[in-house]
């Protein structure tokens, strides 16, 4: 569970750490972001995930979301996970931007030779938390939230709704609401997984039917000029009629951004909104 | 004068406005980014203008300084312009980070044959501004500030002390402040200058002892983990002190960051107290 640190970076008063480990589950060493605020220096800080998209690294999110930003101001560490294992040398591993690296989907592959490290699903939910929980003791292991994009988007609400009680709260930026139904959701189960039968669970407009953890409230952000949103990839009205016919509609909230897109843009103009419907739950008692 | 517009994207309630023009200072085209605040939609808006470090294009900022979120609330434009010249196929162009493509160091060259292009100074005081008020009715020439980012602040404080009365305001991030007696400065100064005696007139040390402009309220932040001002690249001390020998030392506000290194984080950092510096210049009456 050891973890190396490669950088200490200053960000708005606290520090963004540049770290890696071997991980077990994906089969490789791992790179991971972890921002602490300056708060973590007195107390337990709660912990908010967030889950970068297609052809993303933990970088990302953390040179270009903002996200530090209002976790700084409450007093939330952020953690940047990495979007797939690395150099697994698993054959046509590279050669698509929406499948292998870059592209783990936040799911455990049952397709061989896939399963032989694909498994971010894991890793996501128990091993990186675990190896973060056990290295920096000021985080609060009990206090959890989780937000993505597009494919992170996906991940966060499937990993959400397949846990009840194990975030405090979810949230999306243009997420991959519907992969069963859209290309590049059908791209990735049919690679990663032995059988239809089962994408359903991997599927958030699945999930959201038979969820029965409570009253939801999913906060959604889709630009209006989001090309994926328009070519069909992201599907959030799917999402939003699931949850309907369970009875939480109420607890779907999207909002249509007018003129955005679906760049890290976006995500930076509304990132008090996301950090701080996060904090909303992290600090509730 | 006509700029094409290669990229809209929504940034913080405004537009981030991706650009190019043919420049004749610089003997190409030329791109830079330029973001329209919402406010700019119902009145003339000030200028702010962004000026990037080595290897720097007018998109790092744009994606990381974080600059339109301030920017945004009290309606102000942003310009972000590239840092050099590009692709005028001069013999050793590319071959250093700092000197040539990326490194025009806001000076006009002198020696052949860096002066067929390298006229940034030319190009940042006049030919650019020239061409955004042209084209954008909305920005209102009359209230331009500037800041910038190492070789940027440089830039930033020299445009200024060598044009009283022309920005509203300046300051800086880790600016190179006394080129001159720096490694960076000699070689571009002696690879893009004549002679040795044009050096001062592009030092905003030496140009700070000559400033007959009225009282100064330069901001800089340097941070203490900058691995350049430990090189003495930087050397913001002797500005201030340069300043203080022509009776402005008060008028020189050195910020020591504990922690921050030269990155990008630093910028977004203190993005809002440097964007706030300039609206106070912008807005007083």
């Amino acid at each position: 569970m050891a973890v190396q640190t490669k950088a200490t970076i200053a960000s708005f008063g606290g520090k963004l750490l540049k770290l890696t480990h071997n991980a077990s589950t994906t089969n490789c060493e791992m790179g991971f972001n972890l921002y602490l605020p300056s708060q973590a220096n007195q107390q337990k800080v709660p912990l908010l995930i967030y889950l970068g998209g297609l052809t993303c690294t933990g970088d990302n999110g953390a040179q270009k979301g903002f996200f530090q930003h209002k976790a700084s101001e409450k007093g939330i560490a952020v953690l940047y996970p990495d979007t797939s294992p690395r150099g697994l040398d698993i054959q046509g591993e590279s050669d698509s931007y929406d499948f292998g690296t870059g592209a783990g989907f936040y799911i455990d592959a049952t397709k061989s030779p896939w399963d032989k490290g694909y498994k971010m699903y894991s890793y996501i939910t128990s091993e990186l938390p675990e190896t973060v929980f056990d290295n920096f003791q000021q985080i609060d292991s009990e206090r959890v939230s989780i937000f993505g994009h597009s494919m992170g988007g996906h991940g966060a609400l499937t990993l959400f709704l397949k846990n009840p009680g194990k975030y405090k709260s979810v949230s999306a930026y243009a997420p991959i609401a519907n992969p069963s139904k859209c290309p590049w959701g059908e791209k990735a189960f049919s690679g990663y997984l032995n059988d239809k039968s089962e994408w359903a669970d991997h599927d958030a407009t699945e999930l959201v039917k038979k969820w029965k953890g409570g009253p939801l409230d999913i906060l959604i952000d889709v630009g209006t000029a989001d090309n994926f949103y328009h070519e069909k990839q992201l599907l959030p009205e799917k999402f939003q009629q699931a949850a309907a016919e369970n009875g939480q509609g109420g607890g779907v909230r999207i909002r249509f951004q007018e003129g955005y897109d679906h760049s890290y843009f976006t995500m930076a103009t509304f990132a008090d909104d996301h950090v701080g419907h996060a904090a909303r739950y992290l600090f509730s008692s």
